[in-house]
């Protein structure tokens, strides 16, 4: 699936210029419907043909309407990453979350997750003794958790050998032990980066579960996941994936060969304001629009497909300044294009609703439900 | 006013640490009320003094309760950065509003832009002859406008020199020209860089002003504007300043030397949710809540000022990963912490509401009333 690492793949003509619908108030996140289904079928197809249970993560759509999607297609559950997501979820009627996070229950959080408990059968990442002890005392009762490792990424999670500790405390706090799970997030990066990703996941979540067994706390649940990897993983020991991006892809995921230009689902529409400086063009979607990711292997901000050789060299509040070669095709002011953005995930949390689209004519907008829902 | 230029001051130990109220549900911004207040009568007093209208920019608190309070102060109006930011302030009353960008008025924005024309006193950016005939054809009437002109930060804005070409297509179109304005967005740097851009500002405007004159259209607003500049401008040219973090000030303005470290009045309180990993503690305050600026000259994506020597290597959307050298102090899971953001601007865009507390003890939480109005 990797795509050749040229300069001019990361500058990004393979992608695809998509129809935007006409008159947008720019800027604008749309949707495209038709490729957004599309993603969520083919996740739905590759996790189902290899036996593993599909538990997307929110924290990249953070919309029900396409949660109402993805269960549709199949989905066991659905991740999240906080307990305001699941409120999110839960208040849509959605029954079996995942909060695959390390949750810390202070304060109204520690009322919140223990209403959450009463309503919808709740599953929690721990990685402390400390954290599963203040969660038992939370919720008083023996909501199931997760143990989270570390296969590399170096973010959250304990050592795999030091899972069955952690279970052990939880265990002895009331809790209900369901298993472990990891998040191979080193596998964002191109070349074969995400392979060696998915196999880390594999042999820490194999080691972890072998610790929670020799506790006798057997592992229900190996959960592994990101977009990267979830398609790569060998068969045999994970359970379930929870995969986040594939649903629009972005075009870190097309550089990492995760997706195709054409699985593309959103792009940022966004008007031309300024020519005014010379060897370059102004986009009024600036920072508070299309974020400030860039992993040190993307040049700019995001790309341009129309534009193929225009570099996002710089993003501030409301403003986008796209560097152009000498000689190069450059747009209007007053014209519309289409950016794909690096990272999608902060993207849509940007935004308080998307327009969505079939074929470049608008048919909906959409409320991105859980934005800024962080606590 | 400028800081000695030290890893130690660069890393944070000069930054106060701030009393945040007991049992926030975190991440959580938290506004001291009282730095606040003394924040914005500093810059009034300071613009009176020289005799210059203050026109806050309002893309930075983005709630109407913080424009009350710098109107009463004696502002002359405010500032924004889009028709959506301008509508707020007029639902809000504020009847007199510059948007200090070069809007671009097609599809709804132009009905949008001739609704808000009815209803206040408004004033438009233009860079470009066509922008000004766009903006004439959607309003229908003599908006007034200011040329944008360059003065070094090469965003947006013609070279001075062309300010009279722009102005005269603006009134040819049938538009009122106010006159000129200019962002030194180039000050945005330790040492001397700052004072640079105030003469590059003054001197760039001076030039603009001319040539407006010379077509017979005296610039009777001659504004310049940005934290770092806007108290170093020279008398005598400038007739408004538009700075917005001063407000609530950053970690970046402290090292630029614009504010004091004990005038920051917005932190984030974030909890400390995973140790497991060596060497470092994660926060809930990921890339999400503190967004992902950070300057070269910066290191780490916020500061903690409790552990000064804790660096916020790495941020993802749900956690900030703070490296912390052998043997430094660290704080326990679950210990709630105040980060100083380095830019505020994108802070508050990310947030749905703020906690406002004087003394450390939370007396109200405000709505970020222009959050995500982007278009």
């Amino acid at each position: 699936m990797a795509l050749p690492m040229t300069s001019e793949d990361l500058l990004g003509p393979r992608l695809v210029t998509p129809s935007l619908p006409e008159g947008l108030d720019t800027p604008a996140v749309v949707i495209d419907l038709d490729v957004l289904e599309a993603n969520i079928e083919a996740m739905a197809q590759a996790m189902a043909a290899r036996g593993v249970a599909l538990r997307p993560h929110f924290k990249t759509p953070k919309m029900i309407e396409v949660a109402r999607r993805q269960l549709a297609a199949g989905s066991s559950g659905l991740t999240c990453a906080t307990v305001g997501e699941a409120e999110v979820l839960a208040d849509a009627g959605v029954n079996d979350v995942f909060i695959a996070y390390p949750v810390w229950p202070s304060g109204a959080r520690a009322l919140r997750l223990r209403a959450l408990c009463d309503r919808i059968d709740l599953k929690v990442g721990v990685d402390s003794a400390a954290a599963a002890q203040a969660l038992a005392r939370a919720v008083a009762r023996p909501v199931r958790v997760l143990v989270e490792i570390d296969c590399g990424d170096r973010r959250t999670g304990v050592p795999p050998e030091h899972a069955g500790v952690i279970a052990a405390a939880a265990a002895d706090a009331g809790l209900t032990v369901q298993g472990v799970f990891t998040h191979g997030g080193q596998g964002y990066a191109p070349g074969e980066r995400s392979r060696q990703a998915a196999e880390e996941e594999v042999a820490a979540l194999q080691r972890a579960a072998a610790a929670l067994q020799a506790c006798g706390l057997p592992a229900g649940t190996v959960s592994a996941g990101s977009t990267p990897t979830a398609v790569l993983s060998a068969r045999g020991v994970v359970t379930e994936e929870r995969p986040g991006t594939y649903v629009f892809g972005d075009r870190q995921q097309v550089v990492i060969g995760s997706c195709r230009p054409q699985d593309i689902a959103a792009v940022i529409a966004s008007t031309v304001v300024s020519t005014a400086v010379s060897g370059q063009f102004v986009l009024d979607a600036g920072a508070k629009t299309i974020g400030k990711d860039r992993p040190p292997w993307l040049p700019g901000h995001g790309a341009i497909p129309a534009y193929p050789q225009a570099v996002i060299s710089r993003v501030s509040d409301h403003h986008a300044v796209c560097e152009v070669p000498d000689g190069a095709r450059r747009p209007r002011v007053g014209e519309v294009v289409a950016v794909v953005p690096n990272h999608i995930c902060p993207v849509v949390n940007l935004a308080t609703e998307v327009v969505v689209a079939r074929r470049g004519q608008q048919i909906t907008r959409w409320t991105v439900d859980a934005r800024a829902h962080n606590t």
